[in-house]
Parts: C-alpha cells; sequence; structure tokens
C-alpha cells in the first residue's frame, strides 16, 4: 500500500483505492486478468504478484484490490477464464475417433498456450474441467467403449496427453535435449549411443493415434 | 568447514577432510550415494545437501569432498547408480507383448521407489537410460513394428509412462485430488460435478494397456 503523502507513480493513485471513481474502476476485471494470464504464460506462475501485475498495467496495487481479494482470488479467476476457453474450442463434427482427436489435440493445444496456468490448475479449481471431461467421456461412449469402462478410458487418455504435455513442456529444461527446430529437438544422453531427432508434433499424434487404437480395439 | 580448535561431533573429525586414515576414507562412495538417494526419495533433490548429508552419515562435509568434487559431482553418481539398478530389474521372460508390459511396470516401480532422482535425472545423464530404451526398442521390434516406426512408438510408450509417473508423483500437491488408500484418490473438482474415486494402480494398466494395444494393431 502506497502511504499517504509518498511519491506516486499516477496522479490519482492516491485516491485510487476503492470506488467507482478510482483508478479501480477505470481498470476492468477482464484487463487484469488478460495481463495477468499473459504474464504468467511468459514467466510462470512465481512471475506474477500483483505488485508486479499493478506496474505492467500502470497503476498502484491498491487498484488491483478494488477488483481481487488477495493473489489467490485472482489465480482462481485465471484458471476459470482459461478454463472457459478450452471448453468452446473442444467442441467440433466428424466420426467420434475424430472428434476424440480433435478434443485431445485442443487439450494440448491449450496448456501449451497457457503453460503458466496449467501448473497453476492443480491449486486452483479448473472450472471448466468437468465439463470437458463429461463431453470426452462422451465421445469415448460413442465410440463404442462400454460405460462401465469409459470413464477408466477416459482418465487414461487424459493423463497420456496431460503427461505428454508436461514432459514437452520441461524439455528446455534437460541437459540431454537441444531444441533444432520449433518442433523438433535431438536427445543425447551422452552415453555413447547415437543422438537422435525427434518431432514433439509428430511424437503426439503417434501417442495420441496409439491410445486411440487401443480405445477402438476396446470398443464394441 | 570446521574452524580448527571449534567444538566438533566426532574426535577425528578435524583431521577427516584427505587421506586413506581420515574419515573420507572411511565412508565407502557406496554408502554416501545410498543415503543420498534416501534423502531425496524421502524429501525431494533440493533436501539433499552435502551438509545435510554429512550431518546424516555422523561425519563433517569435508569427508564427503574426499569423495566427491561438489554436489554435482554426487548427483551425477545418483543418477548413475539409480539408473543401473533399472536396468537389471527390466529383464525377464514371455512373449514381447508381456516383456514389454513388464518393462514399463519396472520403469514405473523404479520412479516410484526414486521419486527425488526422476527430477535430478533431467539434469544428469542417466546413464542407464540408453540399455534401457535399447531393450525397450528390440522389445517393440520383436513385437513386429516396422523398424522404421519402432523408434517413434516406443519413444511414445515412454512419454506415456514417464508422464504417468510425474502426474502420479504431484497428486498429493492437487487441492482436487485426496487420498483414501495407498493407491486410491477421490478426484473432486467442486464444480457440481460428482466426486469420482479412482486407483493409480488399476489406471496404469488401462493407460499401458491401451497404448500396448494400439501397438499390437501396427504389428505386422
Amino acid at each position: 500500500m502506497t502511504p499517504p503523502g509518498s511519491p506516486s507513480r499516477g496522479a490519482t493513485s492516491s485516491s485510487a483505492k476503492r470506488g467507482p471513481g478510482g483508478r479501480g474502476a477505470g481498470l476492468s476485471r477482464g484487463q487484469i486478468v488478460d495481463r495477468a494470464i499473459a504474464l504468467m504464460d511468459a514467466e510462470g506462475p512465481q512471475a506474477m504478484t500483483l505488485r508486479r501485475l499493478a506496474r505492467e498495467l500502470g497503476v498502484e496495487a491498491p487498484a488491483l484490490y478494488w477488483h481481487f481479494a488477495d493473489k489467490g482470488d485472482l489465480c482462481r479467476e485465471v484458471v476459470r477464464t482459461v478454463g472457459e476457453r478450452l471448453e468452446v474450442s473442444s467442441t467440433t463434427r466428424g466420426t467420434p475417433r475424430r472428434r476424440l482427436e480433435h478434443h485431445f489435440h485442443a487439450v494440448r493445444d491449450h496448456w501449451r498456450a497457457h503453460p503458466g496456468v496449467l501448473e497453476l490448475s492443480r491449486q486452483f479449481p479448473p472450472s471448466a474441467a468437468g465439463s470437458v471431461a463429461r463431453r470426452g467421456l462422451e465421445l469415448v461412449e460413442e465410440l463404442g467403449v462400454a460405460p462401465r469402462d469409459s470413464l477408466d478410458c477416459y482418465r487414461s487418455l487424459s493423463w497420456t496427453v496431460t503427461g505428454f504435455v508436461i514432459l514437452e513442456q520441461t524439455l528446455g529444461q534437460s541437459v540431454h535435449h537441444r531444441r533444432i527446430g520449433p518442433s523438433r529437438w535431438v536427445l543425447d544422453l551422452d552415453d555413447g549411443s547415437a543422438p537422435s531427432a525427434f518431432d514433439t508434433d509428430e511424437l503426439f499424434r503417434t501417442t495420441l493415434g496409439l491410445a486411440l487404437d487401443g480405445l477402438e480395439r476396446r470398443a464394441r
């Protein structure tokens, strides 16, 4: 909080704490959430502090407290907002297999676009996760998997995809992997075995393809 | 470092820094590595400092430097030692499918036994990873997958299993999951959808089963 009379960046900041006439009202919740998402995606959830966010938005921190009780409150809204975007983008047409492919490609693309929020989703309820899972579960049953097996199968697919995305996001931290293109990497274990190149987009298609081929085998 | 003349825990600690007669020689490399593995598995790689390790072994830190140049040197040895144990335990008999199941169950069991070392393996060369992968690759080809596809398929299976283990290890940090048994959890998204229970051992069998069923479909 800015002490009374201390130097402040903006001319009106000392009246910004509360009320529709202050700076808190000049900023919408949506603007704050969008900037928070961008900051977390670029630098990770740790980088997102209300102080840093206020600086980027050109306001004092109290203006943010007009909209959010604390960082936890803002994080909850970030996870909810990002989750809603996934909900919209995972609907499509075609055969159940085609729609399941689309569903999980959308999940991967979603988390690739929001790497910082994936980590945060363990701590705050991902509001849309339930409805995304229900849609995926329906698709597994439409493919012909018995309802008694469908949840277990959907959960397996979901873990396969989420685990893939987590590994993909940490390749940059691995001393054994070297990036050679937007989705191309070289694995070099430095143990005498030959280095091998792979493409994460192709690898994702294979990984999801194997699981969906297996799923089709369990369909009636 | 203990300053000369300061109180010390052990009677011989001031002569422990170097040479076969000091405490450095009294402790074997294997003893130090075993204790380091146990500490990392119990509390994570961050908890493992040479100072902490020396305290647990009842020696002064310099005794450890007699065996290892620095923490990085010890970590490298930890990853190598743990990797060698996996190499031994992943061999078995039976059909290629059965041996692939055993192979990946061994990988999961291995990382479950050494959660701290999984994280460390991104930073230090996992010496046995190459030979484990070569054996897995052979099994994929024995199953009947064409050599031109086998590496991509093995890598997909490996990512599926490693991603599963990472998710499994972080369930305890998720606010949405509650443990109700050794391998049983309840997922509650707190969004109006019904909580659902699952067993990670069963889920692993399903996840690996789907991928291996898919793999068999690609076999000649």
